[in-house]
């Protein structure tokens, strides 16, 4: 259940306050060059304290790789890695130990589990993304390395319903509130034919592989909810060849994929975020007794999960690329 | 890669016309009442035919069970059925032969597998999502006999940006084009505790399930991204008890699901479909030597899919619910 | 539960008396030329009524292909098929309906399940291994087809602890009663580099398929159980080089497979094989209401598995192979 | 390929000289009383430098858990851990650095994967091992609090074909060689009912998890081997009732799987090991470039893999088992 990936694969572990966070890269070939450097850098990009923006938390974030790479180069065996949790004070959750937070997993997880680890979400926060970065710049890096040029560009589109994106997040954080918004990425480069049919289809992984990022509530890709409201004679993308004979569409409403396989075009998408379920104003809740209580959250918290989501974004979409690379090498014979 | 579900497995096959379609049921529990008659009910919904909004295709759609049901019950063993293809024409498909039809996957097909069964679309036709409705409907049998009041009801909330279903589905038939729209679906009685944490949320696995149907473009569930103009304040969920002592919430923006479990509310989501590929209009492409030419299908074809995919969308949900049930049956000791 | 491979699968279902048989081959690449002939001719040697040494049931086992296949080519997707059950007398079972068979899966099954499909030993029945050698077949195709020249080669070593085989079986025929046996099988042909370290090893995979051929009791490779009175020295394979080059050992001890990959030379191993269960004799067991009662079979039956078990021993090592083929493909960048 | 298990899941990495070893356990139920000190007994009896037996190599093997444990108890979440290797001495392999050792997997890894981490065997090192002790003590303590009574007991049944134990391996390691042997376990307190039918036998699953073990050479269960020169009339475990009404069988050369299903006898089964590869005598081999060379390998060695095999053959037949006791939890509804 803490699998993701086919061949490509990522299996992790770890919860906000506990040891640490790691995890299991497996089905990465040999041969990749381990730019370590790099990995560092995306997980930088995630982890907060970075800019007004996010919360003052100050995690380090220190990947450690245990395992699979020797001399610099993945040697095809799993890759082991962890990282350590150095900086998490649990007694600012002691106040919520048997308090269900609004919108939170607290509920879901006692009922789910029996009990729960309470402190700071246990591995219902959005700690455990680290991981995720870590696997998708391996990805990222894989990619690279057999020859194909292919970017992963997301960023914020708007949050709050304004595309001031700066501005909106400081104004709610300066309530005591929180926004929500929209991601959008691009990607480039990844040739026609990567995909699989029927279940497994691209834009499906894609989805399945950005809901599954803390506060996400949709996903479109192509025209997506925007084509609801067209005609077909509008929005069909019309096949002509290029000047390098190649076959390509004159417009992109497919959003690159077409029958849930890659055609060459770019691939783009869209992931809505909730508002941060956090907030820093007294909420009635109930209790793991049923009771109504007050409560009062205190602590460093994010306003908007946006600013550090753009980087779990791209490595979510990097690794579903490395799979998808992974497993069309075997279309033909 | 033609198998969706962990415990709860369908894995199917068939072509638009080739001999037929079918697949295999594995993992449902010893002991439940096949109703053959609710499975053909549920496929009848599916085919078309059935009004002057869908295709004048008759396709019988008759389901054949082969194996895993012994004296009206399932034996636990793995059920095989088949639907065969009676009332294919594939002539019609002669002069599609080598075009790439705009916003189909022939072109994709084509690159990925180095040729491709044209007739029909082939596996990329619509017509496999009949063994989704089989599979959907012994999930939701399933689900009935463990005692669980659980629905699941899909229905058309727009087409066309508009409300009027009916009308603008004719009105884009008489112009020889298609039109897109959004499929609504409420599910209730889903206990607290069924989904996975991190990847295999219920919400991913619903996206997932949903964007793998054809023509889909977008998910999203609970406030979706319509909550993405929100303050964390205006749609935390507050938690309270009810009359029957139970953890209820006040509102429901969540959409039933919390850090990707469910929390005992009633769970709801959005699917957007864009407008059908295939238009009576002709159209420019290119065939598979890269030559402009111009297409003019003929044939029967439906003008919107969302009249036939609201029992896909259903069978789907049932499908994804069925796994989860057996899933969390495993979460405590 | 009832899939075999990890990227080219077997998914099987029925029972021995009802309606067919069948199964889903996914994840065959595009492009093999489907030799139904072949297919068809493997059936035959497993399906009784061959000879002398075996029932004289005479079961058609006609496989039809539903899906999957175009202008004789695999398509890269599922390749759907049924075998339909036509010469089944079912009323031979009536007087089995509540007894529990010695050694077979009659008591098992009712318990794990609540009850069973008790015709013919219904899923228990080794009438389900006709679907392993239709997709043994189609991978032994595919790997004759990318240029790879692997032989397997199966034959019954002993039976009843002799080398006179068909004297042996038709002794114990005579007697009413039954024998076991070993089956040996070499592969020749396998490059250096398949399977995978740990849990995948080669071995591990060969050992598993062979241990789920119904009867299996044991299996070995290399100098296997003969080797535990060995010291080392006696048993290593000395590396040295052939005339072309090549690294191969001067004797094969490993069996063709080191630290669970192959290593270029000849694999081989062996099967035990219990006597069939079915005895035509009297014999003591207790029924469903834990009665003691006398069971007297009747019928068309072995009295030896093994003539018709070679087939499916090498179509569940081709399985294997075809699947360690496209895993090794992604070993390397 | 580095996970072991359906639901109950191991996913392991790590090399022998690498920073450390370690590994994921998924799909524990919440609820398990973690022993910590059990687990640590339980790794103290693989690691070398027990007994004059073993290796002089003093591997500490602390485990470290870094999640999936609150107050004592398993979560439901991931149990990740790891193993810091400590006290290696990576430059007695500097000699083996371009020589491919005889019967050990120098070779094949190279070939597989262009190069190979030299230092110790890498991933192909029984070191990994212990990654399986761990998650196989976590198993067992799984299997007890749910109130089962089960025992899994391995002894050495033979080495070098002798029972003489101690002396035999005492002997060999004087001459600087290695024997191999038999491990027997027995398995008591499985209920009738657990195992799947054709592919997932239970016997098959465990078959495969012992070959998956260092130097095994082969499984058998029941009469095994020994069953191959027997009729059935003399092996046939004939069911009867025992004093509380249970059904029985009045003997057990089934070994306790009926059709790849418990039947609530005891479960037992053999492995067999070859010798050692290591030799601390001069061996002829060729190194990477071809070239004859004389190895003469040095460090600290076990002479028979057998008195450390022990606890390893029972934690991989508490994953089987574990992973079997919560797939019935669905068989029936």
């Amino acid at each position: 259940m803490n699998t993701f990936g086919t061949l490509f694969r990522l299996t992790c572990f770890g919860e906000s306050h506990g040891e640490a966070l790691g995890g299991v890269i497996d089905g990465c070939p040999a041969g990749v060059l381990m730019d370590e450097a790099f990995v560092q850098a995306q997980l930088d990009r995630r982890r907060p304290g970075q800019s007004a923006l996010t919360t003052a938390r100050n995690e380090a974030d220190k990947v450690q790789f245990l395992s699979g790479i020797f001399e610099g180069k993945t040697t095809g065996t799993p890759i082991g890695f962890v990282i350590y949790n150095t900086n998490q004070h649990s007694s600012d959750y002691a106040n919520v130990k048997d308090a269900f937070r609004p919108s939170h997993a607290d509920f879901t997880y006692t009922t789910k589990y029996g009990f729960r680890d309470y402190r700071g979400g246990g591995r219902s926060s959005a700690r455990e993304t680290a991981c995720r970065v870590v696997a998708g710049a391996v990805a990222q890096l894989m990619l690279k390395q057999v020859g194909l040029d292919i970017t992963i560009q997301a960023q914020i589109a708007e949050v709050g319903g304004s595309t001031q994106i700066e501005e909106t997040i400081l104004a709610a954080k300066a309530a005591g509130d929180t926004v929500g918004g929209i991601i959008a990425c691009t990607i480039t480069g990844v040739p026609a034919g990567w995909g699989e049919p029927v279940f497994d289809k691209l834009h499906a992984k894609l989805g399945a592989a950005m809901l599954s990022i803390n506060a996400a509530k949709g996903f479109d890709y192509g025209m997506g909810f925007d084509g609801v409201s067209k005609r077909g004679s509008q929005v069909n993308d019309i096949f002509t060849t290029n000047q390098q004979g190649q076959v390509v569409t004159q417009t992109n409403f497919s959003g690159g994929i077409q029958g849930g396989i890659s055609n060459g075009m770019p691939i783009y998408f869209r992931v809505a975020f909730k508002p941060v379920a956090t907030l820093l104003q007294p909420q009635q809740t109930v209790n793991a007794q049923g009771e109504s209580i007050t409560l009062q959250v205190k602590g460093r918290h994010d306003a908007c999960v946006l600013p550090r989501a753009v980087p779990i974004v791209e490595s979510m979409a990097a690794m579903v690329l490395a799979d998808a690379y992974l497993l069309q090498r075997n279309s033909k014979l």
